[in-house]
């Protein structure tokens, strides 16, 4: 097995925006060092690391950044398979290909995880409208046709009611390929954010119960309404899934979970999640802390929780209630260090805590 | 009143060691920027904030810092005058200079301390051997003679058990001039981080009970064991403090308890402290969050308790446990990212958490 990556040592973070703050943050608070490869100017996490601007093109750039690291990890799912052809020979890619190739594409995605007893939603891959009306008399209606990949907040998808609603979802994919998926009924959206480190051992955190509006994340809450044996039962899976592709680091798996307490996976994402914030104040291993623990293959944190918690996301101008929000009673306040607060964009979150 | 520094803006920080980093990470995370001088090639702070590296008594690259803020602090409380008149023309300074007047000199503190009402350690300034023969009579022993400006972690201290130790006693000043503090028999050391707006509101976190080994803080415990009557009175000391000084900031006030509850104040930081490290994972506003809300002008933040907690210093090569305390249940492992493990240097700390 590959060495630690010891206190003092460098961790290299593809991508610059708040999940790459506080990956880099989290890499501070255990007295590792953080350097972080984006392509805009002055993102985010280039105030609390050291930073490389350059293009996803630009192998020699990568490969210079990979050379000053001992680890790269990375704070989206699209991250290009000829960025990772770039860097890794010179630094580990954790989590590696297998896990990026599994999120990339939805259809992937779902045959990866039917593939291995993972109940999803129905799906069928589309190409065109021959192929969106074969599927939807297979999948009926409603259903949402979206793009197979580089989707995220609800983008690149369109609901489709009813057959007369597919030529402009079709429109709507642009000319991508698409997969159309079987709308499910469900009581509760969940999610669970777990880890893997390279020695196998795993360390999931409690299910978080998840709000989204507009396919943005509204807010996240635990503990769950779930029962007791269904949280269990997301735990598992995180950890079956984290098994099956050879994981090290932290995932994000959604679930929704039907009315008899039936979980399907929606999506995962092979990096820290946003219904992951909860943990910065609720636990003594945060999940950006334990991806970093995870990455440097350091043993894994502790993943109990010491409070109950609700995040509410900061977006667009919600933020501007900064001030009122400093005060409020249990309220933990982040800010992300953005300058424009355009709408949907993620501009902070507020974690408020109880005792558990 | 002044305006806030809005999210967005610049905190300069002087000083670059571990409060400084952790300084500079609450900024990030209340999505503001941090600015780091120190004299030092490559501190710890240097890692997560922007860095000028200057000599104090370099007046220009004070004022070229000062310009590229929008105020400025401290992790340390003896910043030398002439570093505050070189910086205030062109950013505030917060705790401004009465605090640290009050903080670098342990005559002037407690003839202050004593001054509002505040009970101290009985002392005496003491200048030569003579004076010290006269202070002890006075005072009698065992005591403590102490160099007045500049002392930390038990460095330029002395213990007189009796007139015969009085010579080794006054050489071990070096020709400083010195206060002999009579000796407190206490039950227990507690202290009290209190932060204060510059509106005058005032919010103190639970005291936390201290056990220091060879003048060096071993670990801080909450709850203390102080009878609730005797932790309420350690808050209102410290807001007494507070509003005395006119303060905007974080104080950490630490005492002596007597067997029968009295309190002793032992002495004043303007600045955050070690003994509140604790809230870094206990509280919804942090320590060093709530210092930089303050002193950026932003409404208190809620120092309430959801978790109980024990942090434990790592001094010297106890940070080379980081393998099993990463693994540690319950345990938040914090390394400050200090290259070489001297002896009594504090190189991380470990909070270990419990539900409230």
């Amino acid at each position: 097995m590959a060495e630690a990556v010891p206190p003092g040592g460098t961790v290299g973070i593809l991508g610059g925006g708040q999940l790459g703050r506080m990956l880099a943050i989290a890499a501070a608070q255990l007295g590792l060092r953080a350097h972080v490869y984006a392509p805009e100017d002055a993102p985010p996490a280039a105030d609390v690391a050291r930073f490389t601007r350059g293009d996803w093109e630009d192998e020699a750039s990568l490969a210079a950044f990979a050379r000053a690291v001992d680890v790269v990890t990375y704070e989206f799912e699209n991250v290009p398979a000829s960025v990772v052809d770039a860097v890794e020979p010179f630094a580990p890619v954790r989590p590696g290909r297998r896990a990026l190739a599994a999120a990339q594409d939805r259809v992937d995605e779902k045959t990866f995880l039917n593939g291995i007893g993972v109940e999803t939603a129905p799906f069928a891959p589309v190409n065109d409208a021959e192929g969106l009306a074969a599927a939807l008399a297979r999948i009926g209606a409603p259903a949402i046709l979206k793009t197979r990949r580089l989707g995220y907040d609800g983008k690149g998808q369109a609901r489709i009611m009813g057959p007369e609603d597919a030529p402009a979802a079709l429109a709507a994919m642009a000319g991508a390929p698409a997969v159309l998926e079987g709308f499910v009924p469900f009581a509760r959206e969940i999610s669970v954010i777990a880890a893997r480190g390279a020695d196998g051992a795993v360390a999931a955190f409690d299910p978080g119960e998840n709000v989204h509006e507009g396919g943005i994340l509204r807010c996240t809450s635990v503990p769950a309404a779930s029962a007791p044996a269904v949280q269990q039962a997301a735990g598992e899976i995180a950890g079956r899934i984290l098994a099956a592709l050879d994981y090290v680091g932290v995932i994000g798996v959604e679930f929704f979970e039907t009315a008899e307490g039936r979980l399907l996976v929606n999506e995962i994402a092979p990096r820290v999640h946003n219904t992951g914030h909860w943990t910065i104040e609720a636990t003594a291993t945060d999940q950006f802390r334990q991806h970093i623990k995870a990455i440097c293959l350091w043993p894994l944190g502790d993943p109990s929780r010491h409070a109950d918690a609700v995040m509410e996301n900061l977006i667009g101008d919600e933020a501007g209630a900064w001030r009122r929000l400093s005060a409020e009673p249990g309220a933990a306040l982040h800010l992300y260090g953005k300058a424009e607060a355009r709408p949907g964009r993620k501009m902070g979150h507020v974690t408020r805590l109880s005792r558990a």
